[in-house]
């Protein structure tokens, strides 16, 4: 989704695609194959380059720091880029900027110690929540690395729930941490650009919301948020921009939890050094996508307008589909929804996965939001009986 | 520029591109270099697809008809097309249709006859106008196949002012017509998509504003245009596609003219059967862009809204450069015009060339035309010091 802003802007993209027929090699002229963990595939890739940037985190620091020490610009990082790889160091570095975040502990590396130190923090969780309506002994285990899309997240009421990753961590598997199970009314997600110079901006704070442990509906801005609560929470984003050092694009997806006298607060729940999905919206919703500014931000050119273009834009993803052809149900989607932004990644279908997103701008966020995810569910493979009210009957008048 | 629709609504685009590093091979994936004239080389690239269109009117009619002879969907059609190809048959045909054009005739074979027959026009305007304050004895005469921005195009007083063409013409070369020279106020642009299946769409009218024949700056919508003269453009634009059965995306080129009481009429100027200059306003300011908008009509999808995104948005054109790099103007444009939407085109630079555009969107139009045209002026090379108000001082406060 990078390669439209490239072109525009007249800047040479080369990227490293897993495959032949990977989104990028369908869409990137110059698109080498190999893996981003292949030391030659990634020298080849960067020769002649003004700079090495990243559509994921599982790139090896050791050789972006190579990289970065013969010269070659490497935004974001490695050692900001640490922090989106490895949840318990970007749990200490926030702990150490006085950032908001849940309660959490790293496990200790022993079997025991790490179950006792579990039940330890469960038992002070219960305790400091007696009294609240939450309640109860419970709280959240992650594998520091290697966590994505709720995948390394497992919320358990003793060690016994995590007996499996406990023994893994001992016998030098991932170290694990365990987080306080936020009372959240909602999840929010603030996106901040950041070029080497120092230059931030910022989007509107948007909702995210889950299913599944998976974002299916991206609502921007986020409805009803109070205006501190906004601005605390773009504060704290540009806090992590700039006290990780950030360079590029980085989402920062937080909890928006009940504060004193009917406030809300926010914590800190994951980092990404990227453009990220609660940030494609701004596809057709900002003046300037996160595409966009993440290749200005990294070729430290100065950052665009990140205004809103309409009143609301609610993205709705498609994970999985009963479709061969995700094109297949263009027509019946493009007739029902002229006004849709489709995007279709154009990879094979699985169940779950993430294979595009619709885009719907417009003044008033009920239908906005109704009509994406209607135009979402049809290229799932919902027929547009089931997917488009009022189209289920043939009563004259019916219809929208 | 078709590229980042096509890849979002998953539609595999082959392009013949002219040489390996022009624009469409930059940024297309699939692009087997060829000449659009070469049989072989359409024939190639015609394998396996769906559909057959155009970025350009300079292909062979003979081809055309042969592949769509043999069922290959062709959009615009060989018929369609050659209105755009030859203006002598988009006048006869328009004039069939009753729509409104500037007074014409085309010019006979024979020297002497044709010599005659325009100068009998010049005396015919002549005399019409003789009370009107632009009188005089003047017309355009235009090549009917060939022209481009301007080329192909004389204004002359008498039949002496283009002997040479006149000549040719006589030796077998492209015939001529002459048009009135039509007092317009300005001139303005319908474009309007129009699927197989008959579904129809425009855009808001358009000024374009020409600087030494060639479209400078496009302004969307027309500014205070009345609205009977609008209605009454985009009928005509619609008139134009359905009675020449053109399929994909139609630009009207049209004059403004004094009408009775005040008013203001319309006369059909010239046709382009693709995505054209005086639409790429769309790609920022309207929901559906035209070139997405083309795609789909040529497969027969239905079509996307056309509305505008904000009340005003201009395109200015970057005509030519000093620059031997567009991209070495972005840090100084994008740090001005954060809100400027750059879209280069990877040309090497050459005078009067089309390098790119940039388009502004806003709510008071003298503040985006302004800016929109400071922003291409550095891509022209400008300093910031005479591209931008209020640069050229170092008084403290006397920036904008």
């Amino acid at each position: 989704m990078m390669a439209p802003a490239a072109g525009e802007l007249g800047v040479h993209l080369r990227v490293l695609a897993e495959a032949p027929d990977s989104s990028a090699a369908q869409v990137v002229v110059d698109s080498p194959v190999g893996a981003a963990s292949d030391e030659t595939a990634v020298r080849d890739l960067v020769a002649g380059a003004d700079v090495l940037t990243f559509e994921h985190e599982h790139v090896p620091g050791a050789l972006l720091e190579a990289l970065q020490g013969e010269g070659l610009p490497v935004h974001p990082g490695p050692d900001a880029l640490l922090h989106a790889q490895d949840k318990i160091a970007m749990r200490t570095r926030l702990t150490e900027l006085g950032l908001p975040c849940p309660r959490w502990r790293a496990l200790p590396a022993g079997r025991e110690a790490a179950a006792s130190a579990l039940e330890e923090f469960l038992d002070d969780v219960a305790a400091d929540d007696a009294s609240a309506p939450r309640g109860g002994r419970s709280a959240v285990v992650k594998t520091s690395r290697g966590g994505y899309d709720g995948k390394g997240v497992r919320v358990v009421a003793s060690a016994d729930d995590v007996a499996d990753w406990l023994d893994e961590a001992a016998d030098g598997g991932v170290p694990l941490l365990v987080e306080e199970k936020v009372p959240f009314i909602r999840e929010l997600s603030v996106l901040v650009a950041r070029r080497p110079s120092g230059e931030v901006r910022t989007w509107p704070v948007v909702e995210s919301i889950q299913a599944d442990g998976v974002c299916s509906v991206v609502v921007a801005p986020a409805p009803d948020l109070p205006e501190e609560t906004a601005d605390r929470a773009r504060q704290v984003a540009v806090s992590v921009a700039e006290g990780l050092g950030v360079t590029g694009v980085l989402a920062v997806e937080m909890f928006e939890v009940p504060g004193p006298r009917g406030t809300t607060e926010i914590a800190v729940n994951e980092l990404a050094m990227r453009p990220h999905n609660s940030g494609h919206w701004t596809i057709d919703g900002a003046v300037t996508s996160q595409f966009e500014q993440h290749l200005r931000a990294v070729l430290d050119l100065p950052l665009g307008d990140t205004s809103p273009r309409a009143p609301w834009t609610v993205m709705a993803n498609v994970l999985g589909s009963t479709l061969e052809e995700l094109t297949d149900a263009l027509p019946a989607l493009l007739a029902a929804f002229p006004e849709a932004r489709v995007n279709l990644y154009g990879k094979g279908v699985r169940p779950g996965r993430k294979l595009g997103h619709v885009n719907v701008s417009g003044d008033d966020l009920d239908v906005v939001r109704r009509r994406a995810e209607a135009a979402a569910a049809l290229l799932r493979g919902e027929s547009p009986a089931e997917a488009i009210p009022g189209t289920s009957t043939t009563t004259a008048g019916a219809t929208a």
